[in-house]
């Protein structure tokens, strides 16, 4: 088995990775902060603060409130948010396939998969 | 600016990135395990750690004793070591190239760039 995990930086303290990612997808299926936290083993708190850091890469709102209850309402994705969500599934789509080949070739280069794991060198003192 | 990171992912607890690479090509550049935890500002520990769980996930040495002084020594990579380094380089460079439009989109979505930044939006409660 052999897959990629693709973080997009921008500058130092902006990335996307598919933490934020997938934090927000469950945003737009469950229609809520909390609701998506939940289904992430998070807490509130911290997928507040992983949209608060996204939205801040860029630069405007990625979540919105949506019309719901008095008390928590609902939530769900802006346009851009949708997009930044489309433009990284793309991109982790094509990378892949990109790279087929030689994910499979560094996959092969595990000896342990074809017999029982060899001992590592010793004395790699230096 | 926008550039990807990558991580290769194989089965759960065995993953190769940029860090590890990166300490893989200064054992290589500095010819000793300690030169090359300097040079990442890491501790001997730390690297010898790094390089232990990169050769479990390829069931075999990746960095060998290289011949030098009594205490100390030196180390090298091994054919094996060097083929993992090249194939994770040619993949970032293969990832990198297909993904270069969707990159730059994503790059452009962000709005900080182009104006100061937008406050994030209130009431996002649920």
């Amino acid at each position: 088995m052999v897959r990629l995990t693709i973080r997009v930086d921008f500058e130092p303290g902006h990335a996307l990775g598919p933490g934020k990612i997938h934090l927000l997808e469950q945003i737009d299926e469950t229609g809520s902060i909390r609701g998506a936290a939940a289904a992430m083993k998070m807490s509130y708190r911290r997928a507040w603060l992983l949209i608060q850091a996204t939205e801040k890469t860029f630069g405007t709102p990625l979540v919105v409130a949506a019309a719901g209850g008095r008390r928590g309402g609902g939530a769900s994705l802006t346009d851009l948010g949708k997009r930044v969500v489309g433009l990284y599934r793309q991109i982790e789509k094509q990378a892949g396939k990109a790279t087929v080949r030689s994910a499979k070739a560094l996959a092969h280069s595990r000896h342990s998969k074809l017999k029982k794991p060899q001992k590592s060198a010793k004395n790699k003192q230096s």
